[in-house]
């Protein structure tokens, strides 16, 4: 009887090619971040729930798997809620995870701490194309530094990690938390307002100029303050790429002296040396540029916020920014704190629809002998055959040879041996089909 | 408020040289795997409960992490137990989903299809030393191949990868469960008694003969058998290694012709070869012998067993068999399955206790600056310093320097330079303490 074999709803198998590209663009990401002195750490599937209930985690709490209690824990007579049953829950993402590690082993670790995490994060999303219940994150984090190295860095390693896979046409967006507060109330709109509206602006690129401002009056913002922000939003939009929008965006909150502040100075210099520093130290063809409309998602973010799109796609391939309080809510002890994440499946998805990743691999080829061949000389042929890091496949040869072939080297086989009783081991080449033949 | 910051009870954090050595295992494992022609494949973490509750997963489906129903599928009134609450469970083993991915892709995999698995798996186990509730499991397997070449392959390959690690005195231990199961009903146990005698003979390790007698007799089995039993296994443990023991039980066998029958014959004789082409191809330094007590726990194996035990240590280090019934229960189709699994914590823990793992790492260097230095000319000289694999590291540099300089050796640095404003970067050699000197 055929049971059903699909993997769980909205997750997935991977297949041995899926792994393989997965596996070299993870190697090629984390040797990246360890030429910039970043080491990688673990921490479990599975935090206390309570953990991952705080509202650290936004909306993403709302997805979150959790795990029933065991034995005699659980108690179903006396549970009024899912909160009740459940003691643990599979981490949503990797930064909360993180901030409960560095809090429990700071004395063990460098200062600052430079950190690699990659591994999966679970949210139970309705299913749809290209979004998956199990997917995978990988961030780098450094903490314990307030400077603007540690952001111009994770900035340059990020960078770096996404040029190594030969994407191209990026660019490094940045904004300031900060600066974006002092802007949305220089409009006119209330200090006690901005989180819902900074959620409202965080739409802009789905839902357009229109549909900010239509759902900011639904809300039932002012008319003035939502014209103003509108303004300020069409500038953005028709800036340049050598506007100094920065300036202009100074100029703006020099003129409403009453509501800019001291953060927002601080804020709009350092973004402004960060773009300085970053159009001279990334990778070649990596932008840096000042997006006065970016605000990422996330409540936890202090200071600068960054993002990574690309030419061609309408979503962002890495994320991050300033996150200096999470920390001390978990530990007592203030330690300032910074990440970039890079969007793993977003990124996988563009390598495959380019064909993969260039290089590496290595030969592989098949040994092939008959169904009853004697298991001794065969394995004498296979270790004469595997030398180096040569991939060398034992089977059994089918009648339909060519076609054997064929399916082989389609799998990326490029050689392959016959055994044969008496005859002296040969290596013969395969492919050329589709290659040059010149 | 300092939270609790530990991770859940039973699980880990993993520090950086942990992670490291954990990488480097890893990458040797599956560098000798690949060679071997395997590849690997990934399933998600989580699969249906009714998947992991068949039974086929023996005392772990007990350990199981539920996982519970979301939205409107949750129905807390109506559950009558665990299992009415939960949709999804934790994976306690990587075989089970191994073979739900065949059943479901063998149309897309070569044939045999050579897989490797390595991943987390879950079991709420009593906490204990060097037990945890997550750990990792690495896991080779042949499906498509019902040969002896399936199993020496897997012999052979999980010996050079463990032989790659410099782990020595290896033993692979093997039997088959057709054989022991001829020599049990020898001596006069009914054929139905059987999976219980085993779980019995299974323990011998920890209890020994005498354990096993004692619990033999008090399960009510006969007087007469449970002695023949331990003559049997009495010879075995008197059995020098250059003793025929395969030669003594099949002349056993022979003395009991009403018990014995074609499978024992054909397992006697398969084992016999088996040993013979593995005492011949394995690597230098891991040996080969038959053990007539080997059990496994699972009772999903059908043939050949096999386990591998270190000189010095009272565990097993990897185990597997044949399984050529499991797809067949899943897909409708039979499949012959084989698998050999590396207790990837133990070998881990081995290392530690050995200093880790020799050669690799590639240098590691920091270089030092002021609090307030230039940023662009630290990017600069960082720049100049992060050539081939050389990792780089920036570090402000502390009043007590040459304390820093020490924690960094500890941490395995081998170099530094100091960005000194209009001096030439000058890269120095750290290390020397407690190394050789000549």
């Amino acid at each position: 009887m055929k049971t059903n074999t699909a993997p769980p709803s909205g997750m997935r198998d991977l297949l041995p090619e899926q792994v393989e590209l997965r596996d070299r663009a993870t190697r090629a990401i984390l040797g990246a971040y360890a030429r910039f002195g970043y080491s990688r750490v673990e921490t479990p599937a599975l935090e206390s729930l309570e953990r991952l209930s705080t509202g650290e985690g936004g909306d993403n709490e709302k997805l979150i798997y959790r795990v029933l209690k065991r034995g005699g824990k659980l108690d179903i007579g006396a549970a009024k809620g899912p909160d009740d049953l459940a003691d643990l829950a599979l981490r949503y993402d990797l930064t909360v995870p993180l901030a409960r590690f560095y809090a429990e082993h700071a004395g063990h670790l460098p200062d600052p701490f430079r950190s690699i995490q990659i591994g999966p994060v679970w949210r139970a999303e309705r299913p749809q194309k290209g979004r998956f219940r199990q997917f995978t994150q990988c961030d780098i984090d450094i903490l314990g530094d307030d400077s603007e190295r540690a952001e111009i860095e994770l900035i340059q390693a990020t960078a770096t990690a996404l040029a190594t896979l030969g994407l191209d046409g990026l660019t490094v967006r940045v904004n300031d938390r900060r600066l974006l507060a002092a802007l949305v109330r220089s409009c006119g709109f209330e200090a006690d307002s901005l989180p819902a509206v900074f959620i409202i602006v965080d739409k802009l690129d789905k839902v357009g100029q229109d549909g900010v401002r239509k759902e900011l009056l639904a809300k039932g913002h002012a008319e003035q303050a939502v014209g103003r922000l509108m303004e300020v939003l069409a500038r953005s939009e028709s800036a340049g790429a050598d506007d100094d929008l920065l300036g202009w965006v100074r100029e703006t909150l020099a003129q409403h002296e009453a509501d800019s502040n001291d953060g927002a100075r601080v804020a709009e210099q350092r973004l402004s040396r960060l773009c300085d520093l970053a159009s001279r130290h990334l990778p070649e063809g990596v932008r840096v540029a000042y997006d006065l409309t970016l605000v990422r998602g996330m409540g936890y973010y202090t200071g600068t916020i960054f993002e990574v799109s690309a030419e061609g796609y309408d979503f962002s391939i890495a994320g991050g920014g300033r996150y200096d309080e999470m920390i001390g809510r978990m530990s007592g002890r203030s330690v300032p704190a910074c990440g970039f994440s890079i969007g793993f499946e977003r990124v996988i998805m563009m390598l495959e629809e380019r064909g993969g990743l260039p290089g590496e691999a290595g030969s592989r080829v098949a040994l092939f002998h008959d169904k009853d061949a004697d298991t001794d000389a065969l394995l004498a042929a296979a270790a004469t055959l595997r030398v180096d890091d040569r991939r060398v496949t034992t089977l059994v040869r089918r009648k339909k040879f060519g076609r054997q072939l064929e399916e082989l080297e389609s799998r990326g086989f490029d050689g392959f041996a016959v055994l044969e009783p008496g005859k002296e081991l040969e290596l013969r080449t395969l492919g050329g089909s589709g290659g040059a033949s010149s």
